[in-house]
């Protein structure tokens, strides 16, 4: 229900939680493996119809109460000035990776976000406009994150870390670059329809928090303040920099699965929370699923909470455990 | 100074902090890529005139304060069943992975430690005999991390939890047959001299956290508190868990990068820290070397700290920055 998760964004007590999975429309199911099977997940994400009809598969299998478009964190890396593919397992591999500060001066921010990434818009659009009750859920990847992929061997997550420690200008002009980029591209999304965006800077959890609070907290807050919608702002690993993203000028904090959220909330006050099963849960049998759920929905409390794992969905995680786990947050009364 | 290594471990205030490096013999240095150039790493660590050689190179090059033995953390795994190879850009690859609770069934225990992994004894002696005035730290793999190894494709860092998740009995076995064989591999290491020794359990924080006190602090705790010597537990990503690191018998808690130390003081009240610089600070330039180092030293204040960077030394850290590093500990009066 779209109202259920506004209301929790806004912090309010809610009868339930609202519930939605990150990668909800995904490999583990068998409808999205049959879409996908003749047709890359490039060519997915940039036709329209394709990219509703995925983002809806959810809606028809177990209503969540958000629906996250099918997308990809990397769309903006195109219009920038990077081609890439996704190899399989390995993951994103960048045609041109940055290597010195003078890859960085090249990079293209003089581009139409409306033009380049309309396909996106296209996406948040219909499934905006469809007849499913739930929140249509834009994102982004955050300037860290986005930057972590440019730089380095496929997969190295500690060669954005030795980049900025060789090349601390550079760094910083880099995240300038995205800021730039996904500020606008955030907006554009909430323009198409988006209720809610949420910003994934999921390896900022890998930078010394007080790096975390320098250098992200204000690019966070320029590309979310202005925005005209809830955002929800997520990072791996955050346990130590709750401030951090609370004060990244999101609605809402999503945490992942390492952090306790009954401590989270201690830490954070009334700021609303997002999270946080460990998904790795899911692949075990459904009376886990339920006692492990509920006993996140218990130690959340009823005010300010939307129910979600701590990360995407394992791909091998069984349809029945998914339902299991949104029948749980739909099966509570308070 | 070993002396000053131990005092700062009991807690006390020193001049200036003790100082060793994580992987401080390693391939930074010329002289060890000079020794290795004709022998594996399998090779190196199982002879012990070599691994004492390997041991001692920090201490010409800097004099750290402590001299972690040459070894790995994967020995215990040979005796217990499994033999593996390191392979370039991929680690540790095991021959015969645990895939489902019988394969736990047979894994080895009924060994002799003194025999099996007698070589590694060797390398503490040699060290502790030296003529070195510095600690000799001698460590082993935490159960949860060792079990993180066997189980799932080479690299997969979630596959442990898959295992817990689908065999949670098995999985807790797995724990309890290397708790028994880390036991007493540490009690060997200590007989044979070692100062102090350090527990990694590098992986434990993509645990839930009430996971890791559940199920990881009982089994550190029948690790550590019966050793005859001061102990070191680590864990990467810990920021939301310090309390599970304190109780787990150790003697001083060894922080990543990801945690703010002064925080960490504040939680852990008087109980001993170790760390906690991001090591890719180290491939920067020597200005910032000494001033984040200074900060951490600054942070940490003068009574049970132990510096140390918050993981590994980078394998492209240049030798005069890892010099700094340990001059800028060395420079503190107080």
């Amino acid at each position: 229900m779209r109202d259920l998760m506004l209301r929790a964004l806004a912090g309010e007590h809610t009868e339930r939680p609202p519930v939605w999975l990150m990668r909800q429309a995904g490999r583990y199911m068998p409808e999205y493996r049959e879409i996908r099977s003749d047709m890359s997940f490039r060519e997915a994400i940039r036709d329209p119809e394709v990219a509703e009809r995925i983002t809806m598969l959810p809606w028809r299998s177990f209503e969540p109460d958000g629906l996250v478009i099918y997308s990809d964190i990397l769309t903006v890396l195109e219009p920038m000035g990077w081609s890439y593919e996704i190899r399989s397992g390995v993951g994103p591999v960048i045609d041109g990776p940055v290597e010195d500060p003078e890859d960085v001066r090249e990079v293209e921010l003089e581009f139409d976000v409306t033009e380049e990434l309309g396909y996106v818009g296209e996406v948040v659009r219909r499934v905006s406009e469809s007849e499913a009750d739930a929140a249509t859920i834009g994102f982004a990847g955050g300037p860290h994150t986005l930057a972590s992929y440019v730089v380095g061997e496929p997969g190295d997550r500690d060669a954005i870390r030795a980049f900025r420690a060789r090349h601390p200008e550079a760094y910083l002009d880099l995240l300038d670059a995205f800021t730039d980029v996904v500020r606008r591209y955030l907006e554009f999304q909430v323009e198409m329809g988006a209720d809610v965006v949420q910003l994934f800077d999921t390896w900022a959890g890998l930078l010394p928090p007080a790096e975390h609070r320098d250098n992200l907290v204000p690019r966070h807050r320029e590309i979310l303040e202005g925005l005209d919608a809830p955002s929800i702002v997520f990072s791996r690993g955050s346990a130590g920099r709750l401030d951090a993203l609370a004060n990244s000028g999101s609605t809402c904090v999503s945490l992942d699965w390492t952090v306790d959220i009954d401590r989270a909330r201690t830490e954070l006050g009334s700021t609303p929370v997002q999270g946080n099963l460990d998904p790795s849960i899911l692949l075990g049998d459904r009376e886990t699923v339920r006692k492990r759920t509920r006993e996140v929905i218990d130690a959340a409390g009823s005010r300010g909470h939307v129910l979600n794992l701590g990360h995407g969905v394992h791909r091998d995680t069984p349809v029945e455990n998914v339902r299991e786990f949104v029948d749980t947050a739909k099966d509570v009364e308070r």
